[in-house]
C-alpha cells in the first residue's frame, strides 16, 4: 500500500467571526486549491504571537470554519514557548491558547493552537479496497538515510477526500522527505 | 537494550587554523562538559553563512579538531538554501560549502557542512554485552503519540564513550522526544 506525501506547514483555519475581527474588508480569496477538495490557501497571511515571541506571514486557509484553529510544529512550539497537544483537527479543548495579530489587530484564542496528529486521508471506497475498514491507526514507512517508521497514523475517512498522507514540518524535515514523495502504509492491525 | 537521548542542536568544529583566523586573541573556553568525555560546549559563538541566509549564534564546541564541520539539521539547510549530505563526522568530501563569521570576520569553507547521521556512542564492553559485535546500523524505537522508529542509527565504538544516541533537533522535535530521554534499541541484524 503506497501513499503521496502531503507536507502541512504551519498555518490557520478561522472562524467568519474572526476573520471579520481581522480582516474586515479585505475578501478571503483562493490563492491555490490544496489537494483535498474545496480546500484552499487564502490570499490572507497574519502573525501568530505569544509573551514569548511571534511567527509572520502563517497563511491561512480556508473555507472558514466553525472554530479557529492554529496548527504548528514542535519547532514552533519550542520556539513560541508553547506545549501544545497532539490532537485531530476540531478536538481543542484544552488546547493551547494563542494571539492572532493582521495590521495592528488583534485576536486572542484561549485555546485553538495544536501540533496536528499525523493523519491519512482516503474516501470509504478506498479503505474497503485496502482492507482498513475499522482500522483507526496505521504506521508508514519512509526509506532514505534518515528514514524510519511513523506509528499512530490516524486513518481519516470522507467522501471525495484525496487518498494523501499529512505530516508536519518536523516530520518532514526528520525523515528528510517532501511533498508527493511515494510511501509505505503498514497495517499491524 | 534501552539507551539514553542525546539532542544535538546545530554546532561548528573548528581546526586550530580557522579559530585563530576568526577568534585570534579569545580563548577558548569550556562553558559545559559535554556527554562524551572530552568533549565540551565552548565560550564561542559565530554565524553560519550562505548567498540566501544566515544563522546567528551557532556554538563552537571543543576541542580544537584537524577538520572543520558545520552540523545542521535539514530544518536549518532549507533557511540557508543548502542541501548538504548525511554524514559521519569527518566525512567531508563533497558536503555543501558555507561561510564563518564571527565580528567582521570571514572564513569560506569549499566543504564541511553536514547533515550528521543518527549514532549511538558506545565503548567496546558494551558493544560485547549487548551483542552488537560487528553490527554497523541499529534502529530505535520511540513511544508516545508522535512515536515511532529510527532506522539507520550507525554504531559508534570508541573507547571512554558514553552510551547514548545522538539525534538532531529535527528528529527528536518530529517524535517529540527530548534530551534524557530513554528509548529502545532495535538489533534487526
Amino acid at each position: 500500500m503506497k501513499v503521496s506525501v502531503g507536507v502541512s506547514n504551519r498555518h490557520v483555519h478561522l472562524t467568519e467571526e474572526t476573520y471579520k475581527e481581522l480582516f474586515d474588508g479585505i475578501d478571503l480569496e483562493i490563492v491555490k486549491e490544496l489537494t483535498q477538495p474545496g480546500q484552499f490557501a487564502s490570499n490572507l497571511k497574519l502573525t501568530i504571537k505569544t509573551e514569548k515571541s511571534s511567527i509572520e506571514n502563517v497563511r491561512v486557509l480556508g473555507p472558514l470554519r466553525k472554530y479557529n484553529q492554529v496548527e504548528i510544529s514542535k519547532t514552533d512550539a519550542f520556539k513560541l514557548g508553547l506545549n501544545p497537544p497532539v490532537r485531530d483537527s476540531g478536538d481543542l479543548e484544552g488546547s493551547s491558547p494563542i494571539t492572532l495579530e493582521y495590521n495592528g489587530k488583534e485576536v486572542y484564542l484561549d485555546k485553538g493552537c495544536i501540533i496536528p496528529t499525523r493523519h491519512i486521508h482516503i474516501n470509504p471506497d478506498e479503505v474497503e479496497k485496502f482492507g482498513l475498514t475499522g482500522v483507526k491507526e496505521v504506521s508508514v514507512k519512509v526509506g532514505g538515510e534518515k528514514g524510519g517508521i511513523f506509528n499512530h497514523v490516524r486513518i481519516k475517512s470522507a467522501n471525495m477526500s484525496f487518498f494523501e498522507l499529512h505530516i508536519d514540518t518536523d516530520d518532514a524535515n526528520s525523515f528528510m522527505i517532501k511533498q508527493g514523495d511515494i510511501v509505505e502504509i503498514i497495517n499491524e492491525n
